[in-house]
């Protein structure tokens, strides 16, 4: 056993392709047991530094899927289309986008996660709604879908558990930042989860995993390319992530500015990018004819979020957690907002409680940034630029300390860039 | 701290310079656990793939000799100077060398290893001399050197522990052919083993662990950098190891070759070398007036290895064991001997029971293969090339197997080889 392992680790250590053979066995081996942790560590680095090939890519994935079970979505009655970010600071789209696409006849098998670090995690955010339940069983996710034709919840431990294992040895490992590792990583879930469509929102910027847009390119064409070689429709959008998405940025914060959205209100970016990915989904899932900006308007959205979040134990009708404690920091001088880096108020919201160091940590609901002002708003001296908010006053100074750099205020207005940077797919 | 492993290990990813404080650190949190085995192959892979600087690996050996004791000889009687091999196929120069340089008046404090795969160990061949015994005490060993002056014995355990930590994981996470971890490997154990001067024998060919003259040369300058760099007086030689050492490959028939070299006979190659590296030794040792071919001549050599094996409880005159099962392969055409593969005829000899698959294995003492012929030989149809040894007949036939292509034979005398290469110092 041993003897095989050492073969593929010096087989990719050396700028080799490694067979289909030894990418099975090595991930079998792994997934078992058979093959140690620091084999299987030696070797990621080995792919970070050496890189995969589209084949290796391909077939890696395959192996992460074939090591556990893999959903089947066929009984659900309306086609199946799903969404995933690689996460940035203020990014609520999928509360918002989920009962959106829903309410325009698809069905959204949205399995999600939890924040780590900086960026927040849709299922903390959920969890801020009174009663929301995110463990599903596979029958109960599957009658949602059929039922209110979405569910947003946690993936079962039966999806991918060579991913399981594989990510927290390379979050330990400096093995994350690997692209065939992430893409491999994100796509075996989602496959796994038996979705026939899937639109990618791959965040560059400051804010983002990625913060070179070629980095990004790269990633999303790998795992457009990986969602077609297994039969999954596959799209991605580069989307900008140096500015936090909408003004809020936490939990329960960022699931109040979603309900606006849904309400046919909401900050303009929230409700671009919501409404872009709704297209996307849309027309992969054979139904162009939609109109998501209707559904937005006439209520159709806002009724299909009530339908899931009661579905799911939650009371759409509960008032969310407020912060007992906050700060205003304001403008000491005249100008317009260049920047609000996305990166130091994710950092903030993180300091304030709304996010976690390690794993077993739980969060905030009430704590996060609130931005007043976004870039190219014109500002006067005293005018509040963002606010603090945290169950306890003792999270405020690191907090306030992280944030202070984060708003750049020049004397002209700045050049905006847009949001929606490219399509792959 | 795998917050700082991480750290790290990144900085080493992403090709840059590790600090002093980070290799202390990783080192140190290593040998007491704090950083994981998967921590460190991922990093071990990253450094066999970025490399090292001189002063990361001057540091790195030095953290490796700081995780344990370093012995101090300050107290035998005479300057002492130590011989490392690289390893190779019939590489029993230890034997004969300890003795003469000791017998030229230096003090050889020769810590070895054990074999594994197809190049022999010297502890494994001293073994087979009935009540040799390779464990000694500190204090045993630091009085043989001064009452025998010489003395071959295993390396304690507390000696470089996080260099015997990461050897094991290096075998089972292909990051062994890193030329810093090889290096800091070989170096900090001779540094720790506290010999004033030392000389290196790396191996070049195909049955030496470096194939290639450049990566034997960066190899031995490296090390030879490390000695001083810790003031120890050190000079590396480049040494042919495509045919094996002198005619005998095994255990008890290397001993009993170097027996015959310490009365004045021998191989003419294993004499050369073993006069080579013996004047390099005793210039080193500031004794450059000392004559080793007359200590070979006149008996004072033999006389000195009779007092070390003594010492080690040894019988210098009890009978080797003798394999009772032996085939002879001979000739089947008329030439000249132009290639005896070292690689091949390690294997033989591995396959016959000289040699161990796992660390935990027993070697056999009468097993090996002694050659007949030796390149730039004539043969004639008949004549013998070489003889199989086992002590079991059921090893035979898959040794013969993997002798099978190691003897080449010509029409015309070949072009020999010098076995001497290079001088590194």
């Amino acid at each position: 056993m041993t003897h095989s392992a050492i073969d593929v680790i010096r087989a990719k250590r050396d700028g080799g392709v490694l067979s289909d053979a030894q990418i099975d066995w090595i991930m079998d081996g792994y997934t078992r047991g058979a093959v140690a942790d620091e084999q299987m560590s030696a070797l990621a680095m080995a792919i970070l530094l050496r890189g995969m090939t589209p084949p290796e890519i391909a077939r890696w994935t395959r192996a992460m899927i074939a090591s556990g079970e893999r959903l089947d979505l066929s009984g659900v009655d309306r086609p199946t289309v799903d969404k995933h970010s690689t996460g940035g600071v203020g990014d609520k789209i999928t509360l918002p986008l989920t009962p959106l696409v829903a309410a325009c006849g698809a069905a959204v098998p949205q399995l999600s996660g939890r924040g780590l670090g900086h960026t927040g995690g849709t299922l903390d955010k959920l969890e801020s709604i009174p009663g929301f339940r995110t463990t599903l069983s596979n029958d109960e996710f599957l009658a949602q879908l059929s039922g209110v034709g979405a569910a947003i919840c946690a993936a079962g431990a039966g999806l991918a558990p060579a991913d399981r294992k594989l990510y927290a040895l390379r979050d330990v490992t400096g093995t994350v930042e690997a692209i065939p590792l992430i893409a491999s990583s994100i796509m075996s879930k989602k496959i796994a989860e038996g979705t026939g469509a899937l639109v990618l929102d791959v965040k560059v910027g400051t804010g983002a995993f990625m913060t070179h847009v070629e980095q990004a390119r790269e990633l999303a064409r790998t795992m457009v390319e990986l969602g077609a070689a297994h039969g999954v429709r596959t799209v991605a959008l580069l989307t900008g992530m140096s500015t936090p998405l909408g003004l809020a940025v936490g939990n329960a914060v960022e699931v109040a500015e979603s309900v606006e959205v849904l309400a046919g209100g909401g900050p303009r970016d929230v409700v671009e990018l919501t409404l872009t990915l709704a297209r996307e989904m849309l027309d992969l899932a054979g139904l162009p004819d939609a109109d998501p900006a209707a559904a937005l308007r006439d209520g159709r959205a806002m009724d299909s979020w009530r339908s899931l979040v009661r579905a799911q134990g939650g009371d759409p009708d509960a008032a969310l957690p407020v912060a007992p404690e906050t700060e205003v920091v304001r403008s000491t001088v005249d100008g317009y907002v260049s920047t609000v880096d996305a990166y130091l108020i994710g950092m903030a919201a993180w300091l304030l409680g709304a996010g976690r160091a390690r794993k077993e940590d739980g969060v905030s609901a009430s704590a996060g940034v609130l931005l007043h002002r976004r870039p190219g708003d014109p500002v006067r001296v005293g005018d509040p630029l963002y606010e603090l908010r945290a169950e306890d006053a003792d999270r405020i100074p690191a907090a306030r300390e992280a944030a202070a750099g984060a708003v750049e205020i020049t004397g002209a207005p700045p050049a905006l860039v847009p949001l929606i940077m490219e399509r792959v797919g």
